[in-house]
């Protein structure tokens, strides 16, 4: 037997027990005649204590024992003389009477302990140390109970929780495939899924009236920061509901996460912004509301200065950051060199200082006088104290940067603290977004996506302005989850094809499944998918999902620990009947 | 709106109410003025009124529906006057004032109803609507709860479930794998896991001490009617435990879903048995316990009557069926045909018939004698009135025949009741197994499986022989799941790496990080995975996996309702640095 009791399990009440415990060494020490080794495991750190003493010979052993060493002890469970109040079992020592190591271990690359990791590259190779940091282990333990909790509460709502296949059909259109040879189909290939969002419109023309499913989602992406090639989803579905039974429905699942996980009671509504106001006045579709600083329109109140940076501006945009006037010149240009980078995009900054002493002052004195100031600063509702910064250019390019200022101030302000969470629906997407590089527009959700039931006759006269009846969850900026009623009339479906320039043959070769089955009844539909990487990052208070990922992929979708992708042989080649055609010679 | 109530839901205390509800039309009939309509949704059925003396106009709309029509009703709760007693809403009907068809549907290929599935092909393309026929969605709503009562056992136990990743690398060893060329990485490919063994010894490594996920494994085998490209385990890992606690967790689990699922208590522990003991008696490593019928060796009893067949064979062995003297020429020359069929290879069978007249005839009457046989029966402890059938040869291949004669036996004696439950702990698996084609020993169970400790020294003098720390769990001749206590100590690895004929530097090569791992303090661990497609199938009664499964491929790996795998197009190919290199032009 290993353990009679775990390593974070011992109280004061089980003075006098004789006790086993097994466990990783997190540290020794010396201290007069005795050895003090601090045991780990998962639940937590006991204290053992060997008495040279009582037995010089044990004592001794325990002197050789070596960090990340797998021991295992026997002993009689004391109270310690010195309690640590740092830790739930800091009122107990162990005294041993017995030890066997049961594995030794080299040293470890880095000290497993919250602040010493190595940095990211040592962390990734070695990531099955990187993982026995309290810490990091934390993450992967709010991930399991989220996803417990998802299930109970998605389970007390009739909620079917059905696996849908990981090998299907590629569909060229939207992100790329990632693709599998099949060895039994010669030249054919399986495509692994980028959603279930097919089979799960299957699943309710089949009447399954509410499904779910927490699932890995695959993208050959390009990968940024915050992606990776496999991802996982709270994937939703249910019938015969409207929009607003969905929002409720969900909106249910975050609270429930909120209260069971964080301890924290939502008992308001979430709020709920129109998609175009999210861009008129944060210029994102995922507005941080932890603070407000929202934009202010000014181009009437600029205009007709004489000021031709915004005279000339489509639009002129500004933000007020309060209690910012006593900004240096030296923190305004910084201010400045963060708009202009290529990330932000703008071209430059003006401002406008309220100072404490009354006066106003800004960097474009020689246009506008003190008054004409003053008027902007009421637009924008600056105070004495207050900073007013405005940009100005093409509409939606000015409005992103914005939005990049104002998460900046917000940052600098520490009004994005993550223990405080500002949930918001956005609603009311618009069906379809222009690309300027192909000339056409596309879905901006999915071809599957209702339009809202007023603008449908907007279709065959302005269809960019169609809305749809698409919504995303927002929480601190972050898209945590979106989805759509859909489609369930095979009339209108086939109308939304050819406007995102199907032809009938193409629209049938790629959907024709869900067209065919959509004419043996299909109920009226609608669900939503949460990105549970997010999610749990969020909760975590991570910037970043990779660290609420058991064994992440590096950006060139590398696992560096395993190292995969990698070479196979040409005899398994030979059998899924493909060929290298590499551009370049390999080494 | 569209539903105040599902079709499953409204009782006789609901009389008088006002309700609207959705779903399919399951039949239409019409009789004297009125028509009835049969509504169907996930939750069950209920029947629609309409009177012509009422409403004519809506009667006769209600005429118009067809099969499969998605329809919203409102209407008032009334009580039947003839009641059906075999559904649940059979108190009621709804007397109805307002009808909407949502969806027209076209007459689906075979009726939506238990026995009319149309045949397999058809199903298959259908699946959409085969999956409305509610034994067919039962089947994943017993899936469902399965998952959810398994993790709510292991959360109650403090097993973590942690998501590992779906793409990782190429292990030429065991089945073949399913791999993924990598856009990023040219020339390189992911591989699809067969299971997550090396990622959950790498969680024990990293302390997370309970891990458990349930999860899709992928092989890309010849499939055979019970096999696919695709399933899932339930996939389980513990630290610091011996063999019995992983028994003790996992016979828990499965009593649990026993208790919660089935509604059966078993209280008893789950009967234990030699791996050699099964092989023996039953002649498989997962025995069917429904049913006794012990093999008996009688190699002894029969030889020296000049009956070369048997004089000949290294192995003889019989079962006694009781209350099967009756058994007519035809019948026993059935059970021959039987025998000799190639899947169960004998080359003749010898039958015995102890008659209820006390009479005893055999088929080898001419080498043996009254006494000679009632000495045999004796051995098989066969009664007046028993049949005993005999098969002789070869040890291992006779054991497998007449393995494959007993349960047919047990099938035609009706011994084999799908709602009769025999669990049983199969224990002392061989470590290696020896393969002619090869000449070479392989793990029997995989080459992290730890040798008994007993055994250890026969390691290096009869390796055949060397049991191992290896458990598989059979209920009714099904192995449920399998598992063993792993190897964690890195020189007896080397060791078994050696033996198993890997060079250091292909060990390396393939398992180097789980080798490095092991180095920085591994702890004693072991597992078990379940075979959650088996599990579920086991419980629906089923013959096969393929109808618990939502979306499953055919013997070819296709999905034919999606119609993939299927081809891409070649630019897809370029960006992957790949070509097809086909044996033979597709047409």
């Amino acid at each position: 037997m290993y353990r009679t009791h775990t390593c974070g399990e011992l109280r004061l009440a089980d003075k006098g027990k004789r006790v086993t415990l097994s466990g990783w060494v997190q540290r020794t020490r010396k201290m007069g005649g005795m050895t003090f080794i601090d045991l780990r495991d998962r639940y937590g750190i006991t204290q053992l204590v060997f008495n040279q003493k009582v037995n010089a010979d044990l004592c001794e052993r325990a002197n050789h024992v070596g960090r990340e060493f797998v021991i295992r002890i026997t002993g009689e469970v004391a109270e310690r003389s010195s309690k640590n109040t740092h830790i739930e079992t800091g009122d107990i020592e162990i005294m041993v009477d017995e030890l066997l190591v049961l594995n030794r271990a080299k040293t470890p690359p880095f000290t497993i302990e919250e602040n010493t990791d190595g940095g990211d590259d040592i962390r990734m190779k070695y990531r099955y140390l990187d993982l026995r940091r309290t810490n990091v282990r934390a993450n992967l333990e709010l991930r399991h109970k989220m996803t417990f909790e998802t299930r109970r509460y998605l389970n007390g709502m009739n909620f079917l929780e059905v696996e849908t296949p990981v090998l299907i059909g590629s569909t060229p259109e939207g992100a790329r495939d990632f693709v599998v040879p099949s060895r039994m189909n010669p030249g054919q290939f399986y495509a692994l899924p980028q959603s279930p969002q097919l089979f799960k419109q299957l699943l309710m023309v089949s009447g399954f009236d509410r499904y779910f499913q927490i699932v890995k989602c695959f993208r050959d992406e390009d990968l940024r920061a915050d992606r990776q090639p496999e991802f996982t989803q709270i994937d939703c579905e249910m019938s015969f509901v409207e929009q607003e039974d969905v929002l409720n429905t969900f909106e249910g699942l975050a609270k429930h996460l909120f209260k069971t996980i964080k301890g924290i009671e939502i008992n308001k509504p979430f709020p709920r912004m129109m998609y175009a106001d999210a861009m008129k006045y944060y210029g994102s579709d995922k507005p941080d509301l932890r603070f407000e600083m929202k934009f202010v329109e000014l181009k009437e109140a600029v205009s007709g200065r004489n000021f031709m940076v915004f005279d000339n501006a489509e639009y002129v945009g500004g933000i007020c950051a309060q209690g910012c006037a006593s900004y240096t010149r030296r923190e305004l240009d910084g201010l400045t060199d963060f708009v202009k980078r290529p990330q932000v995009g703008a071209k430059g900054l003006v401002y406008i200082k309220f100072n404490d002493d009354g006066t106003v002052k800004s960097s474009v004195d020689k246009f506008y006088s003190e008054d004409d100031l003053r008027e902007i600063g009421k637009c924008c509702n600056a105070k004495v104290g207050d900073l007013v910064l405005i940009l100005a250019g093409e509409r939606e390019k000015t409005q992103k940067a914005l939005c990049g200022l104002r998460l900046e101030m917000g940052t600098r302000l520490g009004l994005r603290d993550k223990n405080v969470f500002a949930p918001l629906w956005v609603l009311d997407f618009p069906l379809f977004e222009w690309d300027e590089e192909t000339q056409r527009y596309y879905a901006k959700h999915h071809p599957f996506t209702s339009p809202k039931l007023d603008d449908i006759q907007l279709l065959d006269s302005n269809i960019g302005a169609v809305r749809a009846n698409a919504y995303d969850m927002v929480i601190n900026g972050v898209e945590l989850g979106g989805g759509s009623i859909r489609i369930h009339d095979s009339e209108l479906q086939n109308k939304i094809f050819e406007l995102l320039g199907f032809t009938p043959e193409k629209a049938q070769q790629q959907f024709g499944f869900l067209m065919d089955a959509f004419q043996y009844g299909a109920p009226p539909h609608g669900g939503l998918a949460f990105g549970l990487d997010r999610f749990v990052a969020l909760f975590a208070g991570l910037d970043s999902i990779r660290d609420c990922i058991a064994f992440p992929k590096n950006t060139s979708g590398r696992d560096v620990m395993i190292d995969a992708p990698n070479f196979i042989d040409n005899a398994q080649l030979e059998e899924l009947n493909i060929r290298l055609d590499l551009k370049e010679k390999i080494e």
